[in-house]
């Protein structure tokens, strides 16, 4: 029917055919969670000007020097300066000025003595000595105007955006993760809204792979169910391609995409050797990738996670993250050589040991993944695992 | 100026007045990320009636059981059945319907011959017997209507939404993440578009902790700057509260919330036994929680993560989990007895060990989350850490 390739080569094309990832400058506050394509550096200094660190009295330290607990100097209080004003008052010799926390210092002084050692208004008895810079932050002493805060390709933190704020970092340019056409095709699909008349199917793939285009941090839209007509279906394709940047088609259970496309969309390949998922498709549109994907769900979903979801996460930035354990199988299991097969497995405790067990139904069986908690994923070449022996999960959860 | 209570006492308090999670029906997709209020349970049967699992030819088995590669049986074909089709035809003995994948079967017909067994089309040549049930999936065999497909207290992912669709289920019952109002307040603060002029520093718990809300998975919405004026804080406290379910309020560095916040609207407690967070507050008004937490970002975020994260979890069904790891500090520290404390760490390699060294630089220094990797919780009773010792760090990376 068609020349398979292996996904390791699969993967390899669509890198080589989908290559530049969109970058756009947002607002600081629309870059959470995205990946930062730049470097970013503070606009002001931080803090930008000298600022009480404490409420007390902005003097000069140099008066202070006399100060202890058992004698008080006396320093004449010229006015108050509260934070967020603009102080218009100079501290000379023998002066000082009531400061709030926050506040800039004003000329002359360069020491806070805090409130709890004085006493008085307008004359204040000052009962400690402060060195020069006490209790004052610097202009620039927390960050300086230039210097980096966040470095490209990490991801924008709640905490990191507080920091470019105190930078006066207003916007920064992100990695703009894909947005995503979802299209189902299949004479047997019906809408989950519709009625499910005899014969026909609750569209699966249309929910499940907008949602999980969504958990990757890119956007999701569902475009419908395309009936199995090539004619009509380039059309939605085209159409979907106006405003998405990729699309993912699924195959009905009745035909692979691959007899849908019609030719004049050609594919740069057809067929992959796993198991499932062999009918899996890829073909570059308007400059744009589509996917085309097999219809069954359980395929759909392996080879969503397996061939689509890695290079969705290449344009939007980031490495792909598989977790996983190793554990020993519970029963013997045996592959088709020659293909890549994806098992479902659920992780059981037996005698105090993780113990990995297969859940083979049949590829139709979308409704395992309600028990899964993972799957293998068996290199070509292997044919037989036996029972006892460690095996990789890949988990399911992040 | 007022009793403060423990951060483990305030969140007890919290928990108290602030009980019952928010719980909505929504469509599985929106479902998605957040928490099941509920089991769910297949609406339908899973196929939802016998459908073909291969293309081939629906026989009755009995009719095959004379068959093998070296000699043919030979059954009448009547037609064909397309997947999503009522099939019309009834197969009696002797007869056979061409299929499609996912087609019911028709009457009559107990297991289907894959298509690469048999040759000819009107009179079909059948080369392999096949037992009853074959090459058919049984109506309900992977999930009859009623079975549980997810448990109540798990967070929905794509998966799920896979199978859910599959059982007919349109819509959940989830925890709805509480939609929180984010207030500034402070004299010298200049929103992050605004001129920067002397004396003024840009708001940077504005935007970081409407971040710090959705990286919750909770709907942050920033109410802006207001000012050090009683009377209009509580009107916008009372204005956020009408289409927000909780409220952040922060104080400027000039005045904590709790002088600002006017006697009629009452606070549970005002002060922690924290350092930083002394200042911090928490109100109910008009049945809704308001956290006042200081106006300094470093403190207002070290609050927001010990206070209001946990809790904003606990009421979207969530637990609140926080990564650690154990490493020894590089350098003695000490703590003040009596209030619990919070420290940025950064975690640096030497020489072959990660060593945990303290960034403390003073509160404000929320230009310091740049740098930090995380924090350190010393308990109110440990007035001094010593160089070697190991210590729990709270990573601040999920």
């Amino acid at each position: 029917m068609f020349r398979v390739i292996t996904l390791q080569q699969a993967r390899g094309e669509v890198e080589r055919m989908w290559k530049t990832p969109k970058v756009k400058r947002v607002r600081i506050e629309e870059g959470l969670g995205k990946i930062l394509a730049e470097d970013v550096k503070a606009r002001v200094d931080f803090p930008p000007f000298d600022r009480a660190a404490m409420d007390g009295y902005a003097v000069r330290a140099e008066d202070t020097f006399e100060a202890d607990e058992e004698k008080a100097i006396v320093l004449r209080n010229l006015g108050l300066v509260k934070a967020g004003e603009i102080p218009h008052l100079t501290v000379h010799e023998g002066a000082c000025v009531r400061i709030e926390t926050g506040a800039p210092m004003p000329e002359g002084s360069n020491a806070v003595v805090p409130v709890e050692f004085t006493r008085g208004v307008k004359s204040v008895e000052i009962y400690r000595s402060v060195a020069v810079g006490e209790n004052v932050v610097k202009r620039g002493s927390r960050m300086k105007k230039g210097d980096k805060i966040v470095e490209k390709n990490r991801e924008l933190t709640a905490a990191m955006i507080g920091a470019l704020a105190a930078g006066g970092v207003r916007t920064v340019r992100v990695f703009l993760p894909p947005k995503v056409g979802i299209l189902s095709t299949g004479r047997e699909l019906v809408p989950l809204d519709g009625t499910l008349r005899k014969g026909k199917v609750f569209d699966v793939n249309g929910p499940m792979l907008c949602c999980a285009v969504q958990e990757l941090g890119c956007q999701g839209v569902f475009l419908g169910i395309a009936p199995d007509e090539p004619r009509i279906l380039k059309r939605k394709i085209e159409e979907g391609l106006r405003t998405c940047d990729a699309l993912i088609v699924t195959g009905g259970t009745s035909a692979g995409v691959g007899d849908l496309l019609p030719s004049s969309l050609p594919s740069v390949f057809h067929g992959l050797a796993t198991k499932p998922g062999k009918p899996t498709l890829f073909a570059m549109v308007s400059g744009k990738p589509v996917f085309g994907l097999p219809g069954n769900p359980l395929s759909a979903f392996f080879l969503f996670r397996e061939l689509v979801a890695p290079n969705l996460l290449r344009m939007s930035g980031r490495k792909m993250e598989q977790r996983t354990v190793r554990a020993r199988l519970s029963v013997d299991l045996t592959s088709e050589r020659g293909r890549q097969e994806f098992v479902l497995v659920r992780l059981r405790k037996e005698g105090g040991e993780l113990k990995v067990e297969p859940l083979r139904m049949g590829s139709d069986a979308i409704t395992l993944l309600r028990l899964a908690d993972g799957y293998l994923d068996i290199p070509l070449e292997v044919e037989r695992i036996r029972a006892g022996e460690r095996v990789v999960v890949k988990l399911l959860a992040r």
